[in-house]
């Protein structure tokens, strides 16, 4: 008799954007001739540059021939990806890294869930709070937490990102085994200074927890002194792995690339206290697991790297950048407490007259035909706040702003 | 503390192909003028065909517009995709699915390594044996097992594959939770008729037993007789979930697709023998730790199933089985007692004089310059056979097979 794995019985049946989804296709099956626009979910809406598309026609290319044809790739990924990567995103950081300490992935999102198979069932997780919901919920199927009360899952430490603290919180009294980071921050924006960030490093030295780090936004930057990389402090090499997806920064939702970091000497730490590194024990799992990122993402990935890459996935993030910057403006200009879009492509909203997210969210879907994000869905302290994405068209942003304004005016 | 999973220590640091490429590597350094050809490893050699490439042009510019940009797709995969798989792969069979019974898959390693997150860390595991590594590793990561010892894993139940039962062993005795089968199989190329599926079938539906069914070879199959699917044998939908690959079908290994198929009357028993469906649930454990398939693979899948990209795709599989028709002939001729390949691409060979699988591996690289798999690698019932592909080109099988016979008859 095959017994089912219990802790997927604890999850709610819906995703997050599920729900959503849900509630926007009843507003327009009973709305049929009203035009909604989407701020809500963190999807990319620009086209891939062109030095990608280049990159893609003559990887298909290579593929048509014989001599060029490439069929299992290393489960690691390709060289030339992992090469330019330790180049371009850690070296001119002063950051010096393996090759090996490079793992290529499909994307952040099958990584940040897949990576706490290297670890014990009874670790105890900390996520700061509102958060991307992937953490929690892969812990939850792996048996880490117990069940969910009010939002809140028993067996889970969660540290509150406040309009007080910054939405940047200081670490925690107690000892946490695996903590969850992620700056710039899905959903609040908020980004972390070095000196935070140091906090959080010591602590996991002085705890001797582990961090797993996301870094996917870190190319929505503007700021000199915001760390991209958990590796600029010193001693994160010891307790840190982080996660990057190319998915924000040159629009690869579709494409699907991303790349783990698990330097050499981060360990984790047997029943008998025996210290034992984590990297070769991911590649192991991905060797088993996985069958390495198709070529052509690889490929794709790569020409991000080159100059005219480069430049031209600069001029999409600085639209992006330039819709945040309108949303902050017209917010605030009516009035509204709004946080978050000047390092990160996310506008992190708390609700006017105390109204909760879902409250907020189906008044502003009803009322402006926009679509937030509730914040609650990202976690307990996400209540009375929504999330607004700066991703799509200067168009569509523009009119949900104009929108916006019209319905806050007439309220 | 962080803990480690501790079930991890018990692999071996070395995946089979590894072990043979750090072999071959040895043999290179000390051989430098030798060229070495590898009827070794399971990758294809043929290019992709020009539908696929066609398709992946197609599907690389509609990125580079903003109208046909894609982002996140489906985390299940595009309907497109699962529409042409239920039509072509299973109505054809009079196989009825309906479409959100299909995942579509970055390939099957993935799936079949993670579809055991579903059961709880104490089902029993039954195994044909020799087999496909991957099924008992992920189980020993899950801790599903005990140790290893002579290539035997406590708490796996082996179903011998030998000469006397063809390859094919009848259910076992006793009751085991879940078990693997592969058909064609890898590595012995045997294949499987419906009389015998259907004991499987049988032995699944009153035990209560849970298949996991690796048709990832079914493109091979030639005689009309032998199933394709699990499926075609009725009852099947209550106890079976069947991988897809196109990696072997369109020579996907690098572009990364397939599919699994969980069908809805498919359950699995909680603790309190509440019976609980497995669909609904993997469909949770893919939204959380997975983002869909790169939209250009599913493009190139889509293509395979337009009648050029069948044409082309069957004349690849001609090939290769012309390979595999050349390869038992000659072999045979030389005296060698081989299996297989005929409805796989898979030679199955037993080696000479009892020699070991590893020694004849290091006779045979030495003596003729032609690396294999050794037997005993895919399971303890390997011993003394090794596995031979018809993945490569015609004239470097054809050097093969004239080096083997050279080095046979000089010996």
């Amino acid at each position: 008799m095959a017994l089912v794995n219990e802790n997927f019985l604890k999850l709610e049946n819906n995703y997050l954007f599920a729900d959503i989804a849900k509630k926007v296709n009843v507003f327009k099956v009973t709305h049929p001739n009203v035009d909604v626009i989407s701020l809500g979910i963190g999807d990319v809406t620009r086209p891939l540059c062109p030095a990608v598309i280049e990159a893609m026609h003559r990887a298909t290319d290579e593929m048509a021939s014989e001599s060029g044809f490439r069929g299992y790739g290393p489960e690691q990924g390709y060289d030339f990806l992992r090469e330019a990567i330790l180049k371009n995103d850690f070296l001119t950081r002063g950051i010096h890294l393996d090759m090996d300490e490079i793992f290529i992935n499909d994307g952040a999102k099958s990584d940040t869930g897949n990576i706490q198979e290297l670890l014990r069932w009874d670790n105890s997780i900390g996520v700061t709070d509102p958060i991307y919901p992937v953490y929690i919920d892969s812990n939850v199927m792996a048996g880490r937490t117990g069940t969910q009360q009010d939002g809140r899952w028993s067996g889970v430490v969660y540290m509150p990102c406040t309009a007080e603290n910054g939405f940047v919180p200081t670490p925690p009294e107690r000892h946490v085994d695996v903590i969850y980071l992620c700056y710039p921050n899905n959903p609040t924006g908020a980004v972390i200074s070095k000196q935070e960030l140091r906090k959080w490093v010591n602590y996991a030295l002085k705890h001797d927890t582990l961090i797993f780090y996301d870094a996917a936004y870190h190319a929505f930057i503007q700021d000199d002194d915001i760390p991209h990389s958990i590796y600029e402090i010193r001693g994160a090499r010891k307790c840190a792995i982080e996660f990057h997806s190319f998915s924000k920064t040159a629009g690869f939702t579709g494409v699907r690339c991303g790349y783990t970091i698990i330097p050499k000497e981060l360990t984790a730490t047997t029943l008998d206290g025996e210290r034992v590194p984590l990297n070769p024990l991911w590649n192991r799992r991905q060797c088993t697991k996985f069958n390495g990122t198709s070529y052509i993402s690889q490929r794709a990935a790569e020409a991000i790297y080159t100059p005219e890459g480069k430049k031209q996935t600069k001029e999409t993030i600085d639209y992006y950048m330039r819709n945040a910057q309108q949303m902050l403006t017209t917010l605030r200009g009516l009035g509204f407490d709004v946080h978050g879009g000047e390092n990160a492509p996310y506008i992190w909203m708390k609700t006017p007259d105390n109204y909760g997210s879902w409250q907020f969210f189906e008044q502003l879907l009803y009322g402006a035909h926009v679509v937030c994000t509730p914040g609650v869905g990202f976690g307990p302290s996400g209540e009375g706040y929504v999330r607004f994405t700066a991703f799509g068209s200067h168009e569509s942003t523009l009119e949900a702003l104009h929108r916006i304004e019209k319905w806050t005016k007439s309220h």
